[in-house]
């Protein structure tokens, strides 16, 4: 069960890494999110898997061959199947149940707890490198990628512009609404993002013309990563669900809403997403986030419940997720004058209204085969406030009512040089605050 | 230029393989498609590149070994980047341009014509295969799958079904509309076909049930993979698109029309297609279509002339392709009273009203990156007369004029048992016969 919480949730527990145990910190001893690796300068030794803590990664293949030194390690090393560790996230998760991964994370801490022996940590030391000295790469290299629309506020909003006459389908209570996206497309933070080009029409009287974007937005999801995966042809039971995912990331799915009204008739959204997805280079694992788990979203009384295959009592209990998701813009004038990113949204993920189950057994419900490392995101997560709207397109309802930003400036879409900063952190009464670290992509013009 | 024609073209042109010669073969030394294979029985050596052939399959790995013993073929072969050939046909595309493509034809055709010397015969038989000793599987591990909708006689009946006051959206003549696949789902002819279970609401007054798909059906589409990748934020000019197609095989995009009904608004089909597409085995590469290209579709005088971004001259002139396309059926019953598979279609890839090129140029023209081996299909391929539907959608008018077979029995939609079975083929005055061979699934029951 992803949901349970044990001694490694303990809020009194702390790392003999002294950053780990800032207040403020994101990346606690409770977090240890997974990423990828490359060191900066020194000898490039291709990508490796680290984990994050504090302001340190922890270097996982060199420390997994340190701890053969100390046999009682090694013993523990070994019990936690040390040999998936090495090389590659991928095939650490094909081969591990969730029990297998909660074995990994009750050993990373034992490495990393301020009471370990000094021994251990002079082993481990080794191994531990500042975050600075790192350039993180994709977690995964993704095959498929999936993003769902799970947020009845977005979709009512979004809906209402463009179909005020009907802003939620007949079929999105029952329906929990995805589409496929781009993979090659998916960059890590970090990555500029280049004004994409397109058809535009937005005088109706004349043809389209082929111009760079005029209205460039961003999105604010949570993703998930697959970890086992099923075989095409079998379903995967909304009771087992959580059995298949690893971990989540921040999700910024960039779209260039002038092309997206254009085109998305009648297949959906395709160029208009599809040269550029953020995400952020931590995984979050689902065991970290056991203590911020929410029920799922409440129905109206009217509302229809799930369908069979996507009901299940945990589920229902425990499906939901109490993650705070904010953005941040600095526009080049702001970075000019040292203004500080100002905060435009907040909003959390337990407004949505499909659970990470619902959406990944739906996926795979027709018997559609999910892979390890596939990413699948939740679509904008918007809340019911107007401060809570996750993309601009919803925040300046379609541009009509601009916002205003501490520069003076204001902005119905993004110009070239904003910088787009988000964010996303669990915080609960009675346990350590965890995030997600950022999620950043600056728009640079079109060529 | 893929559309130039050389002596490899030349309709005398023979080979010492006897079955290549035979005039109904779709396979003729002309041809050459690349394919994925393994050895049944004996030692697997996992998946290995070969040619067809006639009724054999030549190891490319095999043969660039053996050629090795002769001076004038190694020094031939080093000429066409041999080492490129070795395991991957992924690694000889992503560092091949045409020219390059065109030696290694000129290669191929240079080791199996007729007057070629015993001494060349007798090391290349020795890496002849006859296919029936060897498994087929998939020519790549498709990153992205996008699937365009380029028959405008297909989206007008499906337009006139589902929205008869707008059968074309505005944007059909403008814009070449496609979304994104499922990859991960993409199976290789012969692979059975479960039936997949989804959301119906069939019945509008009560909510959706979740039971074995009812409508099940093909689509007749031609695909193409991608040869040379561009980077991110680097479009692909209309000039230069064909130099990043390597070649084209056949597509059953299948689909689950009652899913795809309830699913498809407002951001397209997902589940009622990603449950599997099946493709044909063979990469039939753009040397050997050269001389079965045609002038693009000839617009109406009325309709709007393609935007410059996918405007060339070349194109125009050249950018069509003459493929024939049939779909044939064989129901359970057929099999059993040896009925053969019976033609239920027959359309041409000239019909479609967008180019291979012209998809290729707008996929990438916001900067989405292509990459070697993505898999990017034409949508069914329709064209003007009731015979040339290539869905039972259509050809059945949704389901309303069920098609008679020579059994006796009738369709709907597909059932289960029921084989489908597309072939695809070249002919042109004063030139050999190519064929794509066959694309091929069964309907299994949902569990």
């Amino acid at each position: 069960m992803t949901y349970q919480i044990n001694q490694t949730h303990d809020p009194n527990l702390k790392s003999w890494v002294e950053s780990a145990n800032d207040p403020n910190t994101d990346f606690p001893i409770q977090n240890l999110p997974f990423c990828m690796f490359r060191l900066i300068g020194g000898k490039d030794e291709g990508e490796q898997i680290g984990v994050r803590i504090g302001n340190l990664i922890l270097n996982v293949e060199g420390v997994s061959k340190g701890v053969q030194a100390e046999p009682p390690l090694a013993l523990a090393w070994d019990n936690v199947k040390v040999s998936y560790f090495v090389t590659d996230l991928g095939l650490l998760l094909n081969a591990t149940g969730n029990e297998d991964r909660q074995r990994i994370r009750q050993f990373l801490v034992s490495l990393l707890r301020q009471d370990t022996s000094d021994n251990v940590r002079q082993i481990v030391s080794e191994y531990l490198i500042p975050i600075s000295e790192t350039n993180l790469t994709s977690p995964f290299e993704v095959g498929d990628y999936t993003d769902f629309y799970c947020s009845i506020f977005h979709a009512t909003n979004v809906g209402s512009m463009f179909r005020p006459d009907q802003p939620l389908m007949p079929n999105y209570k029952y329906v929990p609404i995805g589409y496929h996206g781009r993979a090659s497309s998916i960059v890590v933070s970090g990555t500029d993002i280049k004004r994409p080009r397109g058809q535009n029409r937005s005088d109706a009287e004349k043809p389209p013309v082929f111009i760079p974007a005029k209205n460039l937005d961003y999105e604010m999801e949570l993703g998930f990563f697959v970890g086992k995966g099923n075989e095409l042809g079998q379903p995967i039971n909304i009771k087992d669900a959580e059995e298949h995912i690893f971990g989540m990331c921040l999700v910024n799915d960039w779209s260039a809403r002038d092309i997206q009204a254009w085109e998305y008739q009648p297949l959906g959204p395709f160029l208009a997403k599809n040269f550029a997805t953020t995400i952020s280079p931590f995984v979050v694992t689902m065991e970290a986030l056991a203590p911020f788990r929410t029920p799922a979203f409440e129905r109206d009384p009217d509302d229809p419940q799930p369908l069979d295959y996507l009901s299940d009592e945990n589920n229902k209990k425990f499906g939901g997720l109490d993650i705070n998701l904010e953005v941040y813009i600095q526009t080049e004038k702001m970075r000019n004058e040292n203004i500080e990113p100002f905060r435009i949204s907040r909003s959390n993920t337990k407004d949505l209204y499909w659970t990470v189950g619902q959406m990944l057994t739906h996926h795979a419900s027709n018997g559609c085969n999910l892979q390890t490392g596939d990413l699948i995101a939740s679509g904008t997560v918007s809340g019911p406030d107007k401060s809570e709207r996750g993309c601009l397109l919803e925040m300046t309802w379609r541009g009509t009512e601009p916002i205003e930003l501490p520069s003076g400036e204001t902005r119905r879409f993004l110009e070239d040089g904003d910088e787009v900063i988000m964010k996303g952190y669990c915080e609960r009464e009675g346990f350590r605050r965890i995030g997600f670290g950022e999620c950043r992509g600056r728009i640079i013009p079109a060529e």
